[in-house]
């Protein structure tokens, strides 16, 4: 089976009080099982779309590697039912991941990707405080802006998330959407490391609300400045705390609320926007 | 540590061009174990209320449980970074519950709760065709309306998710809400199987988009309607077709959209909306 971003819909819509049959655009959701060395690791319900980003990405802020040129190959392989994406990584890479493994407890599932404990889902996050970034209150707006404009999917169907990597001076170097909020972020890492940019450089820009994952990721990433659209959680706020991470969220054109670490945050001039 | 559902943060905001410090309410995030019979099983990172309703609902919809009887006793332990719920199960559920772990494939994390194959993510769900619901247009907008109002947290942060169970003719028997759209609804199927109401008596309403997890959820909870604010997947939707349930997403006032099934919404008339 071949796999699509989206898939039209018939539907009957109720339309002032009118019943019409139609259709609509929706977003598919696939089944995506990443396998390290023919062992199953986890499977994301994802858009099937920039998979070697989703691969590099996820392997980044699952902790299994530290960088692109740890993974010697990625094959992705259609099922019927879903994207099995074979990651071959480097030997001592490979070694290291299978002693992890080892030292897992039980054959158990669990609610967040990998984590089967309450210490490992409050994982330490890694310290971004070195990092100089600052942002001006222009720039947020404008990664905002730049971030809606950007969406292809979501301009095809309201329902999906994205995610952005911001550059002062550069705007937007990549986009990446996705169905699910921590598989579009996931995809931006993979691309930011895939095309050798410093996590440290830039701010992460997202659309959706900012979980304690989507900070763990960023921070992992090495991003000291997270945007997002929508409102984050109180665990999300003290993780970003202790990570010295900047998190800024509920943009709402020249609006925004700034939660932690606004020193990075400088005024500046809004009328800068483009 | 005592667990609360919302906290407030201090924040530095941005209105009109002029920066303010002040506070927002935000939506706690808490790392919430079940454990069955001392073996942790999962790890949800959800709001810490209605824990009794989420054991019962994460148990059945994880097909732990076929009803609360199975569930003898259920503990909630408060720890320094989450809650632990300590699920104990009748024997002979118990042993069945430790027959599927045996056979579950080595000590691997997922995507997914519990899930860790491709085969399992897209599971079968039961087909819900049997029951008679019929809903007019007039209750697709009350149900809706009526879990815009029955939302204490949402109203506090505007940033959680509700589910609600409704009857025609006795309106929503019960709603609950998290931070997390699947957390919600599995408290919900929790408060509708202890309350001893039939899941095939009425429709499940969510404020949120439709994975395929919301209708297999709500399909093991015997609902042959399920009814969305937001739009659903493409994999949703041929899940719910399978499945002989009807779906409804994007209600927004008087208008929405019937995805499959059709035949259970009568167009009534919608000046009975209260």
């Amino acid at each position: 089976m071949t796999f699509t971003a989206t898939a039209r819909a018939p539907e009957t819509a109720r339309r002032n009080g009118i019943l019409q049959t139609g259709s609509r655009i929706v977003p598919e959701e696939v089944p995506i099982a990443f396998s390290y060395g023919g062992s199953s690791h986890a499977v994301m319900m994802a858009t099937p779309d920039d998979l070697a980003d989703f691969a590099v990405g996820f392997s980044l802020t699952e902790g299994i590697i530290t960088g692109p040129a740890e993974i010697s190959g990625i094959e992705v392989v259609e099922g019927e039912q879903g994207i099995d994406v074979q990651v071959s990584l480097v030997d001592d890479v490979a070694d290291r991941l299978r002693a992890r493994r080892r030292s897992m407890a039980g054959p158990v599932g669990c609610g967040l990707c990998g984590i089967e404990s309450i210490e490992q889902a409050v994982r330490p996050v890694p310290d971004v405080s070195a990092s100089p970034l600052a942002l001006s209150h222009a720039d947020i707006v404008r990664a905002v802006s730049l971030l809606n404009e950007a969406q292809p999917l979501h301009r095809e169907t309201r329902a999906v998330h994205g995610a952005g990597f911001y550059l002062p001076g550069r705007g937007l170097i990549a986009v990446r959407e996705d169905v699910g909020r921590h598989n579009a972020l996931d995809k931006l890492c993979g691309a930011v490391i895939g095309a050798s940019e410093k996590g440290g450089d830039g701010a992460v820009v997202v659309t959706s609300r900012l979980s304690v994952e989507m900070v763990q990721k960023a921070a992992i990433l090495g991003s000291p400045v997270l945007i997002a659209i929508s409102a984050p959680t109180a665990l999300a706020i003290r993780t970003a705390e202790e990570a010295g991470m900047t998190l800024v969220a509920l943009v709402r054109g020249e609006d925004f609320e700034i939660f932690t670490h606004p020193h990075r945050i400088s005024p500046g001039s809004i009328a800068d926007v483009a």
